[in-house]
């Protein structure tokens, strides 16, 4: 146990005594085994920069330093480092900033290229898979999380979905997703579905969007949504209401019934653990009716897993007629309770993950963002604090997003000295002439933006700006692109 | 005939010798009445405000000078001054740009506010009426001309289309318009289509797309097109382009076969005579394959109606059938055919308007906008030169269609002493619980962007900002908005 842990409350989980376990019998231990060797993995990538530019920094005095810098660079992080960053060190110093950023974005594509070997043995065996969200009634999972980094691990340790293409993650500052951009989304997919264009047996399915809040049980006033003042209450209601406008929204444009299905999801930052609050049999949500996954560990962690089970299904149902505040009007469907269920149930083995890889609480339980994403979210990516991301088409839209970001990395780099690294991507689809080209504009556009609304940290050397693009068809994924347009041959 | 027009070329649809009159069969003199009518009564709420403010500003000396003021002003425009842009003229002088630009944007408040009773007489008799589109296959007709304010009439004017919702109008400077915006648009109305949201009668019905590029006959290098450099050609080839890349994008997405019917065509803003592209039997489009109005009206000036019909329905043939450049493959289908050879013929009531009421060819063939309309465009004002039309959701993708128009207005009201005045406009859905707050927002955003991208105006008192917002559904038609939000009670 780190010695900041030391104050805080034990972990509300699991209290396990000397000697004892917190070992659950609905815990994939083989998922959790997995999914530890990819948070090593794509960990180790960002760690070993600030440490490999210690010693290039100790070592820039030295006869043959740029040969030598490119080696352990190359030991190092896997990536030689750019010449013209190095020449010049003997006179001027290092530009550490300019390398940290090179260095990040780099870690970043790293990642990327080897997504698809360090993500393979988790889409085998995530608990929620696309067949099994389809089963439940769902052409469709859009998720809205906050922009904070904390919750960048969403969809594969938290939720334990596998990355895949019919589950999008769209992220904004207190989860205040944007109406219209949302009713757009939801048409596209709609008339898909209609023409046919989506996954076979998605005809009949529904698009299900889910909001998803945040708050932190150890220190609830200042490690909560920074966009909701840290306020638990107020983060639950402005994400039910912007679920409420969108449903009435479509439901006033396109008919009474077109609305998507909705969930609201609360995750306790500090543990992992969610509130999963119930639609009733209208689908209407409410702040106060939901069943808390970490209650569930703690109830069930001495059961057999068909008893467990079962104790998920009644306090579930339980929930369901619960009277006072949180009452609602009948039952959810039937698929929607299964979808429930389920998510409850894999969210046990992310709580456990959390007990035995993070000591019952994480080390950081603020922020620890690496670097800022704007623009559409890749999967190729996906770990908790290793980005801020703000999902947005223009910075004049996005610029409050964009703002909350800017004053985390303020605190995390600027005032130690380091830059603020963003990387901006955008998709396109190589089916469609020109998108290419129009999603490099967009690129260009937003960096142009961002220059221009941050022109203090531009002047300052302080912002680092790397575009990049992905076809949503095709192998070209998270390509950099330069300034000057040029055809992406290196990656 | 005016001094400056002595110089020009003779008009080249009619050249009537002395005595003799353009008298066309095929025109509809009683619209043509109407609509010079209508052209008057909006016009004269613009001339007058300059008129105006010469008087007030040498009279400003003069005792109870505030009291004069509002009595001329209620009097030669129909509305009061704010009392304190008057009171302090003996000492400071009078603030002309912020009265000029109050003035601009309260006449365009009396055209929105008259729109009804000023328009209903063009309503009942245009001559492409909704009944007619839907008659033709269309449910909706979406229309991207350039940004350029000479094509601010086309529908009313230059097509002869009534008012009609199912009519929409997009500017781009260039004609260049978003694909992305556009695939949304389709989107939306496909789907409407599909969920029987559409006008009755609209269910078996096509998208049409019309893009519209201009050009001068009488100075063809310098008044045609700004953004493609008053080159005809490339102004022709650049529209199609967009269309092609449209009509790809959508089959790509939703399935060969989804994409809109297209249209291309191009007017001579000397004459508001038009070139109609026409489609082959794919629907592909060539810039050579076009009929020309001014041709078929001289061609039929003296033909009673029944033969001038005739001729126009054959031109159309012969030209379908062309060989050489122009060469396409087999016929477009009846109901476009039906269309074009509409719109051909409405046309050359507009050719006569322009040899009746306007000489023959407009005194002022290039820029003489009023003031610049971002955002979304409103029906209730739609007329040559009143406005210069940028439709964007953000200044940050509208950069450049906004930095055409700022350089317009450099040379019309700047280098004159006279500031910009920019109307921001967005429309909301009031079946749509927060549409309205969120369109506010948008029109916010939009002038915060305008002041920080034209600074140097903004800081000179050279940019004049005034929100407006308008309901799809209801009576909220042009509603002003001041900075801090405040509830619409005065209109
Ligand atoms: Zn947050
Ligand atoms: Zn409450
Ligand atoms: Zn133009
Ligand atoms: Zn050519």
């Amino acid at each position: 146990v780190s010695a900041a842990n030391v104050a805080l409350p034990p972990n509300p989980a699991c209290v396990a005594g000397p000697g004892q376990q917190c070992a659950h019998a609905l815990v994939d231990r083989e998922l959790n085994q997995r999914l530890y060797e990819y948070e090593q993995r794509v960990r180790e990538r960002f760690t070993r920069i600030l440490e490999t530019l210690k010693v290039l920094s100790s070592m820039r005095h030295q006869s043959d330093f740029v040969a030598k810098a490119q080696q352990l660079a190359s030991m190092q992080l896997g990536y030689a480092l750019p010449d013209h960053l190095l020449e010049d060190a003997w006179i001027a110093g290092l530009d550490l900033r300019a390398l940290h950023a090179y260095c990040t974005f780099q870690s970043f594509h790293a990642c990327v290229e080897n997504a698809e070997s360090d993500q393979q043995a988790l889409r085998e065996r995530s608990l929620l898979d696309p067949d099994f969200i389809r089963g439940c009634g769902f052409h469709t999972v859009d998720i809205s999380p906050c922009a904070d980094g904390r919750l960048q691990g969403l969809v594969p340790f938290i939720f334990r979905m596998a990355p895949n293409s019919a589950v999008t993650v769209k992220a904004y500052a207190g989860a205040l997703f944007d109406i219209e951009s949302d009713i757009a989304d939801w048409t596209h997919r709609e008339l898909l579905r209609l023409s046919d264009g989506l996954a076979p047996g998605s005809a009949e399915g529904n698009y299900l969007k889910i909001a998803v809040y945040h708050f932190s049980t150890s220190n609830p006033g200042h490690q909560g949504c920074a966009a909701h003042g840290s306020n638990d209450h107020q983060a639950t209601e402005a994400a039910l209401d912007r679920l409420k406008e969108l449903r009435s929204a479509i439901d006033n444009i396109y008919g009474f019934g077109a609305a998507p299905d909705c969930l609201l999801i609360g995750v306790d930052t500090d543990i992992d653990a969610i509130r999963v609050h119930l639609p009733d049999a209208q689908g209407h949500l409410n702040v106060h009716r939901f069943v808390d996954s970490s209650q569930l560990y703690r109830d069930t962690l001495n059961m057999d897993s068909a008893t467990a089970r079962q104790h998920i299904a009644s306090t579930v149902d339980q929930t369901q007629h619960m009277d006072g505040w949180g009452r609602g009007e009948g039952e959810m469907v039937a698929g929607m309770r299964e979808f429930v269920i389920h998510l409850l149930e894999a969210n046990l083995s992310q709580i456990e993950y959390v007990i035995q890889h993070h000591e019952g609480r994480y080390q950081v339980i603020g922020h620890n963002e690496r670097f800022i994403c704007v623009g559409e979210a890749m999967t190729e990516l996906q770990l908790r604090n290793k980005f801020y991301f703000a999902h947005l088409d223009t910075v004049e839209e996005g610029a409050n997003d964009m703002d909350v970001g800017i004053r985390i990395f303020t605190g995390l780099n600027i005032q130690h000295g380091l830059g603020v690294p963003v990387l901006i991507h955008f998709h396109y689809s190589s089916r469609v002439p020109g998108a290419r080209e129009r999603a490099i504009q967009r690129c260009q556009r937003v960096k142009n933006a961002l220059a221009s609304r941050y022109a203090h940290l531009q002047n300052n050397h302080q912002l680092f700006c790397q575009m990049a693009i992905s076809d949503v068809h095709g192998s070209e994924r998270g390509c950099f692109v330069e300034d000057v347009e040029s055809e992406c041959t290196v990656h």
